[in-house]
């Protein structure tokens, strides 16, 4: 067994915009990458954090890719030492569940180091004790496409129930990032507690919808389905330029567009390379026009979940 | 072509618990039959009406069956001549889609009396006027399910967007009639008009898992699935011993329970004719022990819709 292991796991798109709190996807890139390492002396150790200009804490109990590697020893009443270097290569929050990635890298690497004591579906509590520490609850709509790859359906969380849901073969994903904060918490504490119960059945409509056309593999109802009438028309005021990137990215064939989480990244899906390329240069020349910088990431949906680099 | 038509049109469970307003699916009993007849006369008229104990007229201008065949003959400018004779088989006020099922018999035979000048989904537009005569609203949840059959989801009404959703193999259908009277219109008030989001992202992960379910034949999937937290536990009240006839269908094997459309009667799944028929006779022992007398139908989902009869 080797002594030590390097993993990276993607960022992912949560809510895909009917699915507020139920629907998630990963994506092939950005993504976070860890190296774990055996240490003789008891105790997980994060030695090193690259790429987040300073923001987050080496101290293992407040960083979710510490708590997330050992709650996993614990429940396995392993008593070992690791040692964790984090490279964050993606935006710390973004939308993109930045602590989710690291979180599930954390996992998926000690697993890996240890010999596999637990299969996939299994790491998923401990990677949201890691996003409990981020965000204060353990969400699972980031974490779990994270670690399973692919669109995942969080159906209930008491008890946890998880599907993944197959998806067609040609589905990409545009995504970009705005230069502008958006906090988590304000995100969450703007959105009204309750809503129009006729709002409510469009939303559930779009979401069937949506999980039918993935299945069916029928591109032109997945974009149909892509509609969030409850949670994007409030977020969308925190995003400068919201509307019109959207507009651009359906206007250059997207089948949908819509927040990526709670922001401020936004996500397109459509059914070429070519299309999504095209839908990200539209989208940032909309943010460009009103000088907000931005990055654009493209790649296909990712249906592996973490991967081992060496 | 033939002169005369007499077709039969099946009875449907609407929301399938998670699914308000925008699930519904056809059993194979019971259901309604029509006889439509042309006439050298022009007009669309109702001669005869049986099973109805009286309650239903006549009057083509008011009768489902009636507009439905009506707004089909304006909408093609056929200046044809029907006649209808119309055999209620299944109870009224039921919430088993009762004036859907007359409405899609109609104009599913009208449209084969006159050699099938539109296809089946193009014939939905005027079973829902038929249904907005009888509800005073164009619903489609028993209305599609009648006329495409097996699982149908209404994913949006405007533009109107009717998904067929593929189903398992072995999926049976109980229902049960007890008879006490609930009005459409009242079980529709009595709803709260908002709701906590919380309760939403709840009911839309159970939708997203009902479908998945469906479509991937995981038959726990479905049962887990099959939860209303904001409709049944308002409606349940109007149903005497709801909740004790549910528990029944569940301990007796059943996947999952709930309201059909509006009430009073109450259906469940289960995956054999054997179990759906245990279920049946337990729910229909707690209805006697209140001494509410019932009718108990089982059937296999209804995957083609209207049969002609003769």
């Amino acid at each position: 067994m080797k002594d030590s292991i390097k993993v990276f796991a993607p960022a992912t798109v949560a809510n895909v915009a009917c699915g507020f709190d139920v629907l998630g996807f990963a994506v092939e890139n950005p993504g976070d990458e860890v190296v774990l390492t055996k240490k003789s002396t008891p105790g997980v150790k994060i030695t090193t954090i690259t790429g987040d200009e300073g923001r987050l804490t080496k101290d293992a109990d407040k960083n979710t890719v510490g708590v997330a590697v050992s709650r996993f020893l614990k429940h396995l009443q392993i008593d070992a030492g690791i040692d964790i270097t984090l490279h964050k290569k993606m935006p710390l929050g973004s939308g993109l569940g930045s602590s989710a990635a690291s979180a599930v890298a954390g996992v998926f690497a000690v697993n890996q180091l240890l010999g596999m004591p637990l299969n996939q579906q299994e790491l998923l509590p401990f990677a949201m004790e890691g996003e409990r520490i981020a965000c204060g609850s353990a969400h699972a709509d980031n974490v779990a496409p994270s670690l399973l790859g692919g669109f995942v359906l969080i159906r209930s969380y008491d008890p946890l129930d998880v599907i993944k849901i197959p998806t067609p073969a040609n589905l990409y994903s545009t995504i970009i990032h705005p230069q502008v904060e958006v906090q988590t918490k304000d995100a969450r504490e703007i959105l009204k507690k309750q809503i129009p119960l006729r709002d409510a059945v469009t939303q559930w409509g779009n979401v069937g919808g949506l999980i039918a056309g993935l299945m069916l593999s029928d591109y032109q109802l997945i974009g149909r389905s892509m509609k969030d009438v409850i949670v994007e028309p409030i977020r969308a005021i925190l995003i400068p330029g919201f509307e019109d990137v959207k507009q651009a990215a359906l206007s250059a064939g997207a089948l949908g567009c819509g927040i990526s989480g709670s922001g401020p990244s936004i996500f397109a899906l459509s059914t070429s390379e070519e299309i999504a390329h095209k839908v990200g240069s539209e989208m940032q020349k909309v943010l460009n026009s009103i000088q907000i910088g931005s990055e654009v990431y493209i790649s296909k949906i990712n249906n592996s979940g973490p991967q081992i680099l060496d």
